[in-house]
């Protein structure tokens, strides 16, 4: 152990859900305790997304994920599906390209065998269809009862998309905010297959590869990319809260421009919750150059991400925040997540 | 999904605690369906040890493992150590020594943040006396009952020692095989501070890096190191077993050469346990070259291997099997582990 401890601001005695929601707990916990013991505080963006590290001067990145969605399969997908994809994701939001992937399973024992054998197909069909190689992993089993049928974990290792210098600190006041697509259908979709909740809708999680995507929009705009993020756990509100404090401008959003479908909507309106809020699996965030924004947004849509849309701009003012304009011109300051409206989403 | 689905040998229906164990369920499930799956087949020994990949043509060595460890702490060390030191080793034992780690967490809720704590800086403790970064990684959290306490997974990746070149099938009749040090102290330690004997025995888990050894190992004898590998699940024979099978050749061990604690001799024998079954977690076993192995010896005694010995020899015959020969004369065919009289050892 380091004879100079760092000193730790987090304060809570008792993990609770919320610190796994990837909200405003999840920061504390990750800033506050465990980046500072682990990588001496030393990252500006501590366990999030992908690192980039150089291996015999060859640049690499590197990211790793678990994944403990409940139930394990619902409409569009599959805890296998958003193992594989979440870190390809994590990668190519970093500007990153995977290149080899490793697996590991903690099983409940009891677990059905043909459960667990759709989860292999789903990862090795999601692998394949990224021309990713699954290299390696480990297998465990824990007792019936102390896990919930299968958690899987993966980690991708990446190498640099040609092109791409991504960083919060070159965002500029006036670059354009660009969203892949519709916002909400994988959180919305993840509560509704739980069939707790007296609700129906016909939607389905958006899990996917965005890497084909971030290529087209790279060889359209790759100088004017400043930024990328996959809004995850927390949703675009939580992403965006954290490019404004780590940029120290301000996310301006026109939240009419803001895709979401009209069932994600309602769902959010009838249980109080904001679509802005809800993790997606499928979907991505950027922050462009204004002279390249126009060019970026063509590409998305010429690539398949026909809903994709400019949904605000950066600005000077207010540093440190996320504000959303209403279409009635209306302004409301849009928080992180706070608390753990939705566990275990992913 | 492939097109040409690969044949399936798995059969059993249900997982149970013995497919985590490491012994004969584990290859089972692992060469029957996961890796035919995930892998096509083609690795040659899948989700075992590191994989050896290029990115950009430079060689990079990839491993991950999950700990499920109970209980979370045990004399000599904790599921932190572990975590940090079981991927080290398996980098080590392929050849490489790790540059990055990625740790993830799927914490119980209601876990006390100071046992989590404790983990985390055990974790920075062995990440720090190995010198190796940790660079990332995720948290998640489970509702309470969902997992034991804490799951840790780390991914690692490394770059090959330069002057070792590792593989079963390099290995020749006439190769000496050599373990670094005393067996079972691990598994024998997990067991005795689970309270669940009523035994006693003053010892502690073999947890550590083993690299300083093999490099010691590999400046002495690099050219005439032919295989490595951490007796961890399943202990020396399974390893062995594995090697057997996949050099095509036999391995006869000398049995009163394998240094074995009294109180792991004395504890096996109660509970009917062969010491060479049980996991270590700060071993690894070596086959070298016949010209080589004094010098290898020589060189792991003077780095602090005291109880390193040259345990048997590589033959021609019985092939695929690993014979013991007794102080008396006689010998028996030490088998792979079967069941699972240990779970979550690791």
């Amino acid at each position: 152990m380091s004879s100079a401890a760092p000193r730790l601001r987090f304060r809570d005695t008792q993990i609770e859900m919320a610190h796994g929601a990837g909200g405003k707990a999840s920061r504390r916990l990750v800033e506050g305790l465990i980046a500072p013991l682990l990588m001496n505080g030393s990252a500006a963006e501590p366990l999030t997304d992908a690192a980039h590290v150089a291996v015999n001067g060859v640049p690499i990145a590197l990211t790793a994920d678990s994944f403990v969605v409940k139930p394990l399969r619902f409409p569009g997908g599959s805890i296998g599906d958003l193992a594989v994809n979440g870190t390809l994701n994590d990668l190519a939001v970093s500007g990153a390209r995977a290149e080899a992937l490793l697996v590991t399973y903690v099983i409940e024992a009891g677990l059905p065998v043909a459960e667990l054998e759709q989860e292999v197909r789903a990862m090795a069909a999601a692998a394949a269809s990224a021309r990713v190689a699954i290299v390696g992993g480990d297998t465990k089993v824990v007792e019936h009862g102390k896990a919930d049928r299968l958690y899987i974990t993966t980690a991708g290792i990446g190498r640099p998309i040609p092109g791409l210098a991504l960083s919060a600190k070159s965002v500029r006041p006036g670059d354009a905010v660009i969203l892949s697509g519709p916002v909400g259908d994988h959180g919305i979709t993840i509560l509704l297959a739980r069939g707790e909740l007296d609700l129906a809708a016909e939607l389905s999680s958006d899990t996917r590869a965005v890497l084909p995507f971030i290529e087209a929009m790279a060889a359209a705009a790759g100088p004017g990319i400043r930024w990328m993020r996959d809004p995850t756990r927390g949703g675009v509100a939580t992403s965006l809260n954290e490019l404004a404090r780590d940029s120290g401008l301000g996310v301006v959003l026109q939240e009419a421009q803001i895709p979401v479908r009209d069932s994600v909507r309602g769902a959010c309106e009838l249980l109080g919750l904001d679509p802005l809020h809800i993790a997606n699996e499928g979907q991505f965030l950027a922050v462009v150059a204004p002279e390249y924004a126009d060019g970026a947004l063509a590409a998305l849509h010429a690539a398949g991400c026909e809903d994709a849309a400019m949904i605000g701009e950066m600005r000077d003012q207010p540093s440190g925040t996320v504000l959303g304009v209403t279409s009635y011109g209306g302004t409301r300051v849009i928080d992180m997540l706070v608390g753990d409206p939705l566990p275990r989403i992913c």
